[in-house]
């Protein structure tokens, strides 16, 4: 099992408002199905169905791999206003599948465009002809196996079947564990806030193993909003927040074919319009954007069978959040670093160690280094009155915090990564056997 | 105890001119001598000096990291034309000792100076002024510890008084025993080759665990030679040679502030003045230094108690050497390769991940992989017969070869590195305790 992760969220989160997933229930023109289309063999969810009604704004940002999963390419080639719907498949990545591949998706899309239109129809709402490319597709799993197309056709017309229009949390967290792989633990998060008078829900599910396994430590997040929020403005509102959240937690340094994080928005919940990204009316929301997406970042890292602790780093007084950047993400990613605090050993040489091949010039008199609240370097050298006993203590600990002080500007930065134990080794090692 | 490297060396290597480290002999100009001057507490050696009694031509690289241990500041700040001693001692790193550090070497250079000038003296040589700057160090050790500067001043007189003109392979094998850490093996290498007329002798030694442990992965080479090489061209050549040896190793990507590869040139033998770095008469030199560095980088690479598997990773056919470094590393150092290689597993999506991630724009039909001789993608997609059975089985090996042909250009890069295992964890885990 991962990490206990609600220990630290609730009592030592600054964030009182950090809110168990158990509490999400119904976001208006959100609606959800999930099914076993036997991909796995073993009768477990496999493919979820998210279903925007009257359609969705969105806005998604995708990994940064320069070899792209065919999913991504059908996305990133089809630019729509509004999406319908979101249909994500686990077990296989359809990365390295080749044209059929993505062929594949656009039979799926055709398929589950003429039925969401047939249903529309059916249930005599705001007929709409729904257009294969108004769905995206996320994918996880294995890479360079054949794209199951058959089995999920097969699937679809139960799976349109069974949307519910009102959720509740057992929904959602049925769609959490529906798009799941080595993860041991579903990945939900919400918060309330305000657009102006109306209160806004933003709901998000994620899927993403802290040790990163078979599927190449895929992570996908989804979040799910009521308001209204033009598609320029989700776009610049998830780049934003990403940079601190998704993008500032390091698991083993690999990077995904897959990886998607999207936003939709419904507009359900009446509130003035929102003009540009600077408004005042969305700064509560953006805050309340930030804190879904850190939480869901966070469960991430503090999910996997390897993991032993929860490791937060922060770089502080940097000449740039660039700078800030280097220095965390070298922390995070060095096995030394990862090792030693598996072993719980407070072994801060490794720390200074991966502070200097950050590259960034710094003043060695001026590095400060604590562990939680202990003070460990102070002006570049050892402090004077630090504690071995007291340190090791400390490294007893679930969750770890770092604090590196460069003494050289005023931008910060925090990662959030986990330790490097034995069990991340069998586990990698033994997973395709 | 690390990988069997003579297995290949001696059979797959395309190079037939690999010695084993049991030939080094004498190189006039160079004495040896070691002693424990009781750091360790369990009387193995730990202090080496090599002695240039009509001084020395050399030229140095360090390491990258921004934060330097104190002699490797001593070496940058003494600039001179000749050295006569490089004195090396390991189990105390020297780092993160602040200006006491730096005095210490300070006196332990004032004292050796002295003594060595002495000896020339009484030898009746070529009385010469030996001063401090003169003397260049090497450390490698733990981090942030006090530097015994005592115990190595006491041991300065007999480590002088011990002093052989005249090597042989027993006085190589403890020089490189040493300066050794939790290698397990002690590393050595030499060749022969011809400048105009003359035999040359060019012998290396090396320090550095393939699973680069308490020191932070340190590094250290020191490469000697008879031949009469300016410094200037000492330096080229160097910088020249260590970007396909020394710097095309990866263990676990971190890198040590001690960091450290010297090569020092007596003179001994007479050949025709060496005019420049083009000059015809280096180019075997040339060829033979890269030999010495490959080999002894090799077996740092494969050394360390976590490595069962020496890997060697090809990219081949780039726009350029920087492109096909960038996939070479990014494929060297993805936990999930070696994890996955630790586990004999023949899982090429990885290897297609890690290409992804190296963020090196190309063209994903173009693409293919090799495990040795076995075709695994061939034209971005899984070989039409692959055999998994074949492939499984050649990961049985102790040694790997992954190859990468991007089809996009001409340039290649090579890198060697090692698999990811439990026993890494356990042993960077366990250290310090």
């Amino acid at each position: 099992m991962g990490i206990n992760l609600s220990n630290f969220l609730s009592s030592k989160s600054k964030n009182k408002r950090m809110i168990q997933f158990q509490d999400l229930d119904h976001i208006d023109g959100v609606s959800i199905s999930t099914i076993s289309a036997d991909l796995y063999k073993n009768q477990r969810d496999d493919l979820v169905m998210y279903y925007f009604r009257e359609g969705a704004n969105f806005a998604s940002v995708y990994t940064q791999s320069k070899i792209i999963s065919e999913n991504i390419k059908w996305n990133l080639n089809n630019s729509v206003k509004k999406i319908f719907s979101l249909i994500i498949n686990t077990r296989n990545a359809n990365c390295f599948t080749g044209k059929n591949g993505y062929k594949s998706l656009e039979k799926i899309a055709e398929l589950a465009s003429d039925q969401l239109t047939e249903k529309q129809k059916t249930d005599e709402e705001l007929p709409k002809k729904i257009k294969p490319k108004e769905i995206i597709f996320g994918c996880t799993g294995t890479i360079g196996e054949k794209f199951p197309e058959e089995k999920i056709k097969n699937k679809i017309p139960e799976l349109i079947s069974k949307i519910k229009y009102t959720q509740n949390k057992y929904i959602w967290v049925k769609a959490a564990l529906g798009m799941m792989t080595t993860d041991t633990q579903p990945k939900l998060a919400m918060e309330e806030c305000s657009i102006g008078n109306s209160k806004i829900k933003i709901f998000g599910v994620a899927k993403g193993s802290g040790m990163i396994q078979p599927n190449m430590a895929t992570t996908l997040g989804y979040i799910f909003t009521d308001a209204d929020i033009p598609n320029n403005i989700l776009k610049k509102l998830l780049k934003k927040n990403i940079s601190n959240t998704f993008n500032a937690i390091s698991c083993d340094s690999d990077t995904s074919t897959n990886d998607m994080v999207s936003i939709f928005s419904t507009g359900k919940a009446k509130h003035k319009k929102i003009k540009n990204f600077n408004d005042e009316k969305i700064k509560e929301f953006n805050r309340a954007l930030n804190r879904v997406m850190l939480n869901l970042a966070k469960r991430v890292v503090a999910d996997g069978e390897g993991a032993s602790k929860f490791i937060t780093i922060q770089v502080k007084n940097c000449k740039s959040e660039n700078e800030a950047k280097k220095i965390s993400f070298s922390i995070a990613n060095s096995p030394l670093v990862k090792t030693a605090i598996a072993g719980e050993d407070p072994n801060w040489g490794r720390i200074v160690m991966a502070i200097g091949k950050a590259g960034v010039p710094l003043n060695f008199e001026k590095l400060s280094i604590k562990f939680g609240d202990i003070n460990v370097v102070q002006h570049g050298k050892l402090y004077n009155n630090y504690d071995e006993k007291e340190t090791s203590d400390y490294m007893k600990n679930d969750h770890i915090e770092i604090l590196v002080d460069i003494s050289k500007g005023s931008k910060n930065f925090t990662v959030y990564t986990m330790d490097l134990t034995k069990n991340y080794v069998e586990i990698n090692a033994d997973y395709r056997s």
